[in-house]
């Protein structure tokens, strides 16, 4: 049987990717992924064959992986984060109907909300929900409800891709939505570039964090009502008795 | 400044492990966590000193790694899955307050959300919210309207803890209450050891589910409106046309 590695490689450094990704890719031929995630881990693994699209190119990628592998080569598609969470895993299986004789296997990946929690302190200690911004794939009604629904159930939230060129209002709109259901003083995070080069962090209040510009490589956090700083540290305690 | 790691080891296999969480278990002297947890990597890392408490000692095991520390030991507190997640990442940072000598550095894993849904396929491809169903430190009432607003907002959901001996009919009244927002056919799937020995997962709809006994080595999933069944696999479409 032929073979696709759909590999998450977490936030970007080599060192977050885990054991078995990293024996993948030393396995694999060919790796085919986004430009900029590529370029990431090239240089651990030099003496691949590279084949990369640009981002919204996320079909042809998938097919070109595929492909490769349909012509006998060991493939690895590779994520930023996890590969399956807004990563390449669904489509590839969406796409696995057309090359019956390719099996898939996921690697799971450190994703942006792990690695940013982690940066930041401990922010995702009780129940949360990870949110796409993005309505590019998604309506933004969709969005907005469920934006809704994560704030009036006290959940801690993580948005991925809070903002773009087209999108500059969208933290702001979906931050609106929350103050509805959480107080201003809420403690919220924003992380940019995780675990890569120039990695920096800023902890705020929800009320702060509305009236604040954050770019695509930003993702966001949104404590629930027990979400504290300790010692420039977001926690969200988990309720033990101390 | 003494230090202590505290490592997510991911779903249990040593393969799991990031490259950087590995590193820091050699780097350590001391390794300190619950029992079953120190069992899963002990082989790997035979020089080392372990302390283990049993489960429910999680305070004691907490100030256990930091004693440790402040007596100069190079000390690894290790955690299944993400540090972050349920983990005692967030409890370290409450204990640090007594022990200012003492910094933390927080290396996330894979958690079970993640690495579930890689064994299933990709269930967690769309926007999704992680839910533990133990009322051990949270109300039920909680747990209930959570469970409610992550229907509402068609999330996809992955439930921790979902059983336990006192806990049998959690599940069962988790999706009774789902079941007032997601239809009866609604793709759902479990995963029992996710990357131990013995791991089994089974693919069933949300009705049969309702009247399935799971235990606490049990990761369960509920898949959004559009998740499905391809080849054997859960897969949530991001939305791409293909």
């Amino acid at each position: 049987m032929k073979k696709i590695y759909v590999i998450g490689l977490g936030p970007g450094a080599y060192e977050e990717l885990t054991i078995r990704a990293d024996r993948a890719l030393q396995d694999a031929e060919v790796v085919v992924g986004y430009t900029v995630y590529v370029d990431l881990v090239k240089a651990y693994y030099p003496d691949k064959e590279f084949l990369t699209t640009t981002m919204t190119r996320e079909v042809d990628r998938c097919r070109m992986a595929f492909e490769q592998a349909s012509q006998g080569k060991k493939v690895a598609m590779v994520c930023s984060g996890d590969a399956g969470v807004y990563g390449m895993a669904g489509l590839m299986y969406e796409l696995s109907a057309e090359f019956p004789e390719v099996e898939l296997d996921i690697l799971p990946g450190i994703t942006a909300a792990l690695g940013g929690s982690a940066v930041l302190g401990a922010v995702l200690g009780h129940d949360f929900a990870v949110i796409s911004l993005s309505d590019l794939l998604t309506p933004w009604e969709i969005i907005a409800e469920r934006v809704k629904d994560a704030g009036k159930g006290d959940f801690c939230i993580c948005f991925y891709n809070p903002s773009s060129k087209k999108r500059h209002d969208y933290l702001q709109k979906a931050c609106d939505i929350l103050l509805q259901y959480k107080k201003p003083e809420t403690i919220c995070g924003c992380v940019r570039n995780i675990a890569r080069e120039g990695e920096e962090c800023q902890i705020l209040t929800l009320a702060k964090l509305r009236n604040t510009q954050v770019d695509m490589f930003t993702t966001v956090f949104i404590g629930n009502s027990q979400t504290k700083v300790i010692n420039g540290k977001i926690v969200t305690p988990r309720g033990y008795q101390i």
